[in-house]
């Protein structure tokens, strides 16, 4: 990251860390056992994609807004944070080690992983039910993150990848799985950083398309680097997906072309971002970031 | 249940039910695998007290108020049906029948259940704010749903439940988990129509009373029923809690016992009330219904 994007991701990283623990704190009565989960599940050295693209999507819009961003960008995190614990599973893609830790099942057990996935879901809509916001806005965002995460979003791109293991994919269904199972996600934070900061509907539609290529890109990335770095740098197993015969970018194009797939996606952002300015520097920054990250 | 409630719960049954398969088919492009288990889990037969409790709650304090109560008491229902869905898990209670017919793992497999779960979660949050009712209410509602059903409520009242397999707990701590288990999602769902129905403060907090009092009294009943009926009425494994080494009511106090405090807890219900006159006599007969079940 250049050094204006990392002065800037820090910031946001400390804004949102300070909300989440505040909201963990204030969950009074709740078991310690269960708090605990949720509290690791949050803190496990993410990059904070999702509120990194909530503020700087508001600020590309409205330069110098905050109101309410961090709550969003919460929110954001902790259905995040949900679905990987939930992904973890044992059911699911069995995951010993997440970003160089214990999965939460395996820090914990089995059960409170579910619960804690659970209860981390009912949080995110409670933070923006919460939030310092109009309430006609809050509503906007409610329905923007139900949709983004639920049966026509995340969950379903879960539900098509497990499909999918052992399963020849063509690319047209495994970028169909990638944009729901993660680029739902990565639109919604840019759609709601946008919304906060009153962006109208040309606007939104530009995020969107904007949204919708570097959430490919970040998955094309993801594969290169599934078979180019190594477990340390990682933070996971090296390899970890293609040793599940899963479908990846890689596999279907090559390396040379999943490469050349992630530039290609790398200029639609930037072509996407035309209209709105240097206020979008830093979502370039961020596309940018994104297909150079070497983890 | 009297002719009257029989009506009144039919109509609710009809109404939200309804709600549920209009919101449900729209989730257009989703999983047909994904969309067939979060059907399974909402269709199984349930009594729906809790649309049961929206409905004659905001007739208690506004009389033939219907507006928007079906999406109110779908949502409840989702999060009731995910609740289901995931206390079944072999990682949680590991149950293969509910209501007589297999649990969602059984029926589909482990990973459909826990993703089912997790979008019927999503959904209730995206049926509150599509709700056809002012975006204010709507902020409410979801505050109110989000804290009932998670870290500090139904999730909480799920990990209490399942530390306590195997251990001795006193009257105090078997109270604690059911308040939290089941009692917060039907305080939720008498407080939820209640707002829709514009109550005030203090018929808020009766409501609240005469909540929390039936929350236990099913409770006690569902632990007499537990060793007094059969499997095929029950429609789940007779004698299943004591079994499980779980504390009940009835292991703690006795038949006579839990039989006695579940009347206690009757006429709590009937005092709740006494402010509110005939509007409120469905509730009197729910909470006649709930000690008087047989199933």
């Amino acid at each position: 990251m250049e050094v204006t994007l990392n002065a800037f991701s820090q910031r946001v990283k400390r804004d949102v860390d300070a909300r989440l623990a505040q909201a963990l704190d204030q969950l009074a009565g709740s078991g310690a056992q269960l708090k605990a989960a949720m509290h690791y599940s949050l803190t496990n050295g993410g990059k904070r994609v999702r509120p990194l693209l909530v503020y700087a999507s508001a600020q590309a819009i409205r330069p110098g807004m905050q109101e309410g961003l961090e709550w969003i960008a919460a929110a954001l995190e902790s259905i995040h944070a949900y679905s990987l614990v939930h992904d973890d599973l044992p059911a699911m893609d069995d995951d010993d080690l997440r970003r160089g830790k214990p999965t939460t099942h395996i820090a914990f057990d089995e059960a409170s992983a579910i619960l804690a996935g659970d209860a981390l879901q009912a949080f995110a809509f409670e933070l923006l039910a919460l939030a310092p916001l109009a309430a006609e806005l809050k509503v906007q965002l409610i329905t923007h993150l139900a949709r983004a995460s639920g049966a026509q979003g995340m969950v379903l791109g879960q539900a098509i990848d497990l499909a999918a293991v052992n399963q020849q994919l063509d690319l047209q269904q495994l970028e169909r799985m990638h944009r729901h199972k993660t680029g739902a996600l990565i639109s919604a934070a840019v759609t709601m950083g946008a919304l906060a900061a009153g962006a109208n509907a040309e606007q939104c539609l530009a995020l969107e398309h904007y949204a919708e290529a570097i959430g490919l890109a970040f998955q094309v990335q993801d594969d290169i680097l599934d078979v180019t770095s190594d477990t340390e740098t990682l933070g996971k197993q090296q390899g970890a997906d293609s040793s599940h015969n899963k479908p990846t970018y890689v596999s279907l194009l090559g390396l040379d072309g999943a490469k050349a797939k992630a530039q290609a996606l790398h200029s639609d952002a930037h072509q996407a971002l035309a209209q709105l300015g240097p206020a979008a520097d830093t979502l370039r920054q961020l596309a940018d970031y994104i297909v150079e990250r070497k983890a």
